[in-house]
């Protein structure tokens, strides 16, 4: 059984990630920081692609003291399990996420990612190859499905999620729409990728909750088909 | 004095306009239909670029039969005065927007649009040259609110909108959020073009409105910066 996967991140008014640069700006505010910070503690694991790690080098740690406490007084981990989809075994070994906090790192890559790169990434993580050219996603859930995780959050970008949406694996979106515009036709947005084509692609959600958040909103979506 | 300029747009969940190939998509429902139709018979015009023309050919007409009848009754035209941005000279002489309904309409190029296209145009429309290989945003702005137009309504595309953002000329921000995803990393979003590049450049908004519509939400932001 896969996990549930939701997708949290933070877009601009008009829809994007980042400038066209692909520099990280901030767009929420405090608030939806410590929103994130919990529900990040409340998952068994996160997930971002090649692509975050490349342009952000995000830890992906829970922030809170308290929270990575309560998270040890339960059994688990200070941290969620940390995946890194990366066909290409890419990762640096020196990023962030290999040697930031505690807790198990799993990078997924394929078969074509090269022999001496995964001998190097192991010393930090786990690896794990499925797909030939690419990561198959829907065999690395059912593979993280049978560690035993349950709610898998994913931070990002906007390939890997549009992977997500493509393979029907999303089971639900929240977005924080801060009050910036950024622009830029070349700008990283939520669902990059190919695109779909036509209406009956389409995956349609049902808004399960607005609220304010900062100086924007949070909205949260529903996959229903 | 330039008109309050207000843009109001549906995207879908995550940002996009339409699909990748540009074709039109239903992404919001019959009450939004509805709530634009109001907009924009009380708008005194209504803008698009000449993007939006090739790919969708709309009439920018107002729909309902009571508000056409009370612009009517209250002395102005059917319709409020339909502007095309198109640098080129490229707006079809069979274009809707041309031949559907009532009323002005003014057709936005630069010095660099060819004569014999000019002269095409002007036996449907107003021919407005200002900018010398693009309009000059600003200066059409001040044109027309030399005309009397007081609130300019701007349904898109976003390249139109991104010129509109970086020159400052925007006042207000709709957007309808629909409950679908698109995706596509080409696929138009609402504020395309270069996009900014720091922070310090950015827009900042404030969030005045934000109202379930349909299966999606409305979201009204005030441009402060």
């Amino acid at each position: 059984m896969r996990p549930y996967v939701f997708i949290n991140l933070a877009m601009s008014a008009d829809g994007k990630l980042s400038t066209y640069e692909r520099r990280q700006v901030r767009i929420s505010g405090e608030h939806d920081f410590l929103r994130v910070d919990e529900i990040k503690a409340g998952s068994d694991a996160i997930m971002v692609g090649i692509g975050t790690i490349l342009a952000d080098d995000p830890s992906l740690t829970v922030k809170s003291e308290e929270r990575k406490a309560a998270r040890r007084k339960e059994g688990a981990d200070e941290n969620p399990v940390r995946i890194v989809v990366d066909s290409s075994g890419r990762t640096p070994v020196d990023a962030e996420i290999l040697h930031k906090g505690a807790g198990r790192r799993i990078i997924a890559v394929s078969r074509k990612a090269d022999a001496a790169r995964i001998h190097d990434l192991q010393k930090y993580a786990e690896v794990v190859a499925c797909g030939d050219d690419k990561v198959h996603l829907t065999t690395l859930m059912e593979y993280l499905g049978g560690l035993g995780i349950r709610r898998l959050m994913v931070e990002g970008g906007g390939t890997l999620i549009w992977g997500l949406f493509n393979e029907g694996l999303v089971d639900e979106l929240i977005t924080c729409i801060g009050n910036v515009i950024i622009g830029g036709a070349d700008a990283p947005t939520p669902v990059d990728g190919h695109g779909f084509v036509i209406e009956s692609e389409f995956p349609t959600l049902e808004l399960i909750e607005s609220v304010p958040m900062d100086k924007g909103a949070v909205l949260r979506w529903r996959v229903i088909k």
